[in-house]
């Protein structure tokens, strides 16, 4: 079958061997699947992943012992626990030490014609959410764990650092509970759709430096600061806008590490708060009730023979879909 | 008057000008002032300080316009806000950004025979708590400031690493609500008072490192980690020893910056608490009320002339103290 491949290199294959059903999971044929920075990321080393990359996907159960599921259009969370170590057993099978991760971590992912995944997992799409719509579910799930996390109050003011799809989706979900929300970022032609939801926004170049005065209304005026460049000087403009016992949340993953001064952490107390992948339930009841605006945020689609080429395309672009 | 300045270099003069009084503060004679590791920190270039050091102090008021202060024993806050912006007006006066901190930041500090701290600072010290246990009343409320900062379970796991003077005082005071505490450190002559307390210790040493798989045990159990090592390597040992969705405690403040893995800290969901000065008042009580030991931490004690002779005796001491 054809499969987006990385081995060292990134390959796209048409003999790629088709999925074994396995007891407990389903084979799934994806309708879409969405490119995610992550996966640019694992092709420059991030997690160190061999195998069929893609973990934001809708599509439809092929095969599967539990015949409930034979058919049945799914969205699925990406992380395939044990179920029962201490860790699944405290009701935290995301963090499983021995779970493997679809397309990021000793799990082939969905960037091929067929892939398997625990049902456990998987999530019934409402038919009110197209394919387009849904492919978001994974990404949404994620901004959606900001809230379930910790408390935003609706009267807090937070700055979503980042204009990428993700900013774009967390920025439109932490409007929803009232707060005032600034986006800040690079690509003033991505902001209209944010403006019209009622998202401030905010060029990074005009965030001051330390000590800049005239941006003092801007440094250090924020309850809480998303950290969704992408990047490692992502952190550095986030710390200067939050407040002194504000809330940094950390939303980028990349390969290598980044230098901070943890002195000012301390001395400032801020909380930081690291935040991964989220509730799939909540992110399905946003889209099926048009909370969140995704079609916007498509640049392309590609057939998944094409996914050389939509890999090229996707840095520094919208979310790139690919059609298997 | 003595005093212990320094002015980019560390000096004990005999001929620095005494304070003058201020509206709104008190002039106070220190009984006791306490090397705390920031100093030491400060004599490196930490926060660019010039002056009198000193901040953790027991004293009595000399002069003051208040007549209610005069010959009060007390101790005192280290931050002195303006009482009038923002910050303040939340009630978050120790973030005041016009502050000036007591030895530390723009204001003279305790190492004198008198120096100058605004009332609003003060506590008074009750009569059942000696000159020696008081003087730990700042190092003790940035302990306490642990419990005043986040909600601590009774049932949590807790490890402290570093055992310093202020790991010695959060191991205190962490094992009061009833946590399985865990000191790890690199001086086992200091831990039998700890033991005696009811709290564990392990050596760093003995800490695996990643992929230890004989370690084990230890990795990833514990649900809180402070850091006070005051040292850039500390958070490595803390983030190794934190499980998933655990909460890490940076207490360590020092020159420089520190690399740290972000993107584990996402993956993981780590969430990192910034902990600074604390509640004064509920340190006092903990002090008079005898629940924190802090006699044993005392290595010597010097006459403020001997000022150069302590800071040369204090690194890698517990609690070397002046006596002005």
């Amino acid at each position: 079958m054809q499969a987006m491949l990385f081995d060292g290199a990134l390959r796209a294959v048409s003999n790629y061997p088709q999925p074994a059903l396995v007891p407990g999971e389903a084979i799934i044929r994806p309708h879409l699947v969405g490119v995610c920075n992550t996966d640019i990321e694992i092709t420059r080393g991030y997690m160190g992943f061999h195998g069929v990359l893609g973990h934001e996907f809708v599509g439809s159960v092929v095969q599967c012992d539990d015949a409930a599921w034979l058919g049945r259009r799914v969205v699925g969370e990406i992380n395939a626990a044990c179920g029962s170590c201490a860790t699944c057993l405290r009701g935290d099978a995301p963090h499983c030490p021995q779970r493997t991760t679809l397309g990021i971590d000793r799990r082939d992912g969905a960037m091929a014609d067929l892939f398997s995944l625990p049902t456990s997992c998987l999530h019934l799409v409402p038919e009110r959410i197209p394919d387009a719509a849904a492919v978001f579910a994974e990404p949404l799930a994620a901004a959606v764990e900001i809230l379930e996390q910790s408390h935003l109050r609706p009267t807090e003011r937070v700055a979503v650092v980042g204009d990428g799809k993700l900013g774009l989706l967390i920025a439109q979900v932490l409007r929803l509970p009232g707060c005032d929300v600034t986006l800040v970022g690079r690509h003033p032609e991505r902001w209209a759709l944010l403006n019209d939801l009622g998202v401030a926004t905010l060029h990074a170049d005009d965030v001051g430096a330390a000590g800049a005065s005239s941006f003092v209304v801007h440094r250090s005026s924020f309850d809480v600061v998303v950290d969704c460049t992408g990047q490692p000087g992502g952190l550095d403009l986030a710390r200067r806008l939050v407040r002194p016992r504000g809330r940094l949340v950390l939303k980028s993953t990349f390969q290598g590490s980044a230098n901070i001064n943890l002195s000012m952490i301390v001395v400032d107390e801020i909380q930081i708060v690291g935040s991964r992948c989220g509730p799939f339930d909540a992110a399905l009841r946003l889209l099926e009730r048009r909370l969140v605006e995704t079609e916007p945020l498509i640049a392309a689609t590609y057939q998944l023979g094409e996914g050389l080429e939509a890999f090229a395309a996707a840095p520094g672009k919208l979310k790139v879909l690919l059609a298997p």
